[in-house]
């Protein structure tokens, strides 16, 4: 899933190069290019599927050759996480009718992808016959307030895998200490793993309006008429995410508590979290050279060169002739201040 | 004179674009074309002679197209104020031996040219017939400790013009604020009167060393040679500036007490003054959004776009890739801080 229209980067992303398109980290690729890279040593990149916004096919395949043109599909608009989900496996069945998929957000930071794929390898090989749904659960390393959570069962069915009782909101902070100090309380990372048949009759079950969408798209898939009638289609499916959609219905929910250094970066204070800091805290990416400063994280493209005197606790970041300079702790108006220019 | 290689302005201007040959003040036009600018109402463009260092001819030429190329001359390397203007003075006898020079550096601003047009005339009229030097001498507008002075006399000798009795160099505090206090004490703004027989006579008597070099390049003057002979000859000078080596020492000098909306623009803090500010006392060159910021000076290239948030009294300055951000207190670091990248 590669369609999210990121805000909160900016100037570092923007409508134009969302967040997923963009080396946040500084590591040389960007974030739907390690999301790749992380699957090939279990999953040809043939089998490897986009869904995007049609803005971003060209991004798409600029970023990722190896990925076949008719992988790549294009969303003619946004309609949250449930329709394009049935869109890619709506076609994936065409293909393989016994086609087992791992569904991922791919704007998401995973540290340890040697631990991730036994993860993921383990949630394949329980779903592959089975009419079950598994998403990774994240062991949480502090009592975060920003992501949802699963709850699970104590007990394991097999393996690692435990049985979903919940999905839980974005709890309030007392809240998410009770979770922090009980282990049944995982983060929800937004990775699902399933068959397509499954995939296929849940969308039937609980989202009978998609369903029927993509039955009337279905004919014209791998055809010339693909492109006009998901046009038309598929902007009429309601606007719903996986979860709301399937996930908090279904009866036959795991999760695999899971430890592979996840982050969904969703913003410049995890950001500044997860880079290298001096000793004053200071974090970069890009040329920088920090004087008289603490708690900062800049970033900036490599080709600059970057003086930073005298701040505490800022972010600065440069892409593309935009400049920005805030607190951290101003964060949450970063949509604010890029949409006024 | 326009050889200068300014580093404090930096990364606004630097020693491949000194200040010269930026627009400073946001205005459209260069220092050196706004110092152009205001002489061509009372002195035609093809006598109007820029010296600099080889490496700027061509900015010079771009920058000031009206200029004849022969107008402009390259000194082979920096070596201060006297030998640049001897070289000129000792080139422009050769065209015409009775001229009558104003000599000013290039990367002043004057808020006020009709003013300034008036004093000149007045103090052309002065020297034309003359063995005299005008010095314009700028009423001060605050105990300014970062200027040199020139002691007056308090009677006039003809129209505005005072006999000058005393160079001042930079003042402490206290004296700033003495000399502030009695109308005879004038900023010097390095603006010189004279005519060109003044001049070379002046050379001779208070610098023969360069007067002798001066004297030896002169019969390559205006030919093939005049490349070669310079670049021998013109490095064997002391570096002395004009007032050293002659303003101190000469008899005959004037002044005349003025006001024209004077600034060297020495550094950002006087940028920061003369630039238009919000009621934060911000003030911007350049697409610049502040939020919750006050006494920030921001200079950008115009196609940026900049949000600045939370600041107190930081200089913010990116072109050519190279950004700073730096607190007011701490601009005379920014040459350190340049130099180390």
């Amino acid at each position: 899933m590669a369609g999210g229209v990121g805000s909160r980067f900016w100037p570092l992303s923007t409508p134009k190069m969302p967040k997923q398109f963009i080396d946040i980290m500084g590591m040389g690729r960007t974030m739907i290019q390690m999301t790749v890279d992380r699957f090939l040593p279990i999953c040809p990149i043939e089998n490897i599927w986009v869904v995007t916004n049609e803005a971003y096919v060209s991004i798409v395949h600029e970023q990722l050759p190896g990925i076949p043109m008719c992988n790549i599909l294009a969303e003619p608009a946004a309609r949250n996480t449930a329709p394009c989900i049935a869109y890619a496996g709506w076609k994936i069945k065409q293909k393989d009718a016994n086609a087992n998929l791992v569904v991922t957000p791919s704007d998401a930071l995973v540290l340890d992808p040697v631990a991730f794929r036994g993860y993921i390898t383990e949630a394949l090989s329980f779903t592959e016959n089975k009419d079950a749904i598994v998403t990774i659960g994240i062991k949480p390393t502090r009592p975060e307030t920003g992501y949802g959570y699963v709850q699970s069962q104590a007990a394991t069915v097999s393996g690692n895998v435990h049985k979903v009782d919940a999905f839980r909101e974005k709890p309030d902070l007392e809240t998410a200490k009770q979770y922090f100090a009980d282990s049944k309380y995982l983060w929800n990372a937004g990775i699902f793993v399933w068959n397509v048949n499954t995939l296929e009759q849940s969308i039937r079950n609980f989202a009978p309006q998609i369903a029927r969408l993509m039955d009337e798209m279905a004919s014209s898939f791998y055809t010339d008429k693909e492109n006009a009638v998901v046009g038309e289609k598929f902007v009429q499916s309601e606007k719903i995410s996986i979860d709301y959609a399937v996930m908090e219905k279904h009866p036959q929910v795991f999760t695999i508590p899971s430890e592979f250094g996840w982050s969904d970066l969703g913003n410049w204070a995890s950001l500044h979290g997860l880079l290298t800091q001096d000793d004053r805290h200071n974090a970069a990416v890009g040329n920088v050279k920090f004087y008289d400063c603490e708690n900062c994280v800049v970033h900036v493209a490599e080709e600059r060169n970057v003086v930073v005197q005298g701040l505490d606790g800022y972010i600065v970041s440069e892409k593309n002739g935009q400049l920005l300079i805030c607190k951290k702790t101003e964060e949450q108006r970063i949509k604010e201040f890029s949409s006024n220019l």
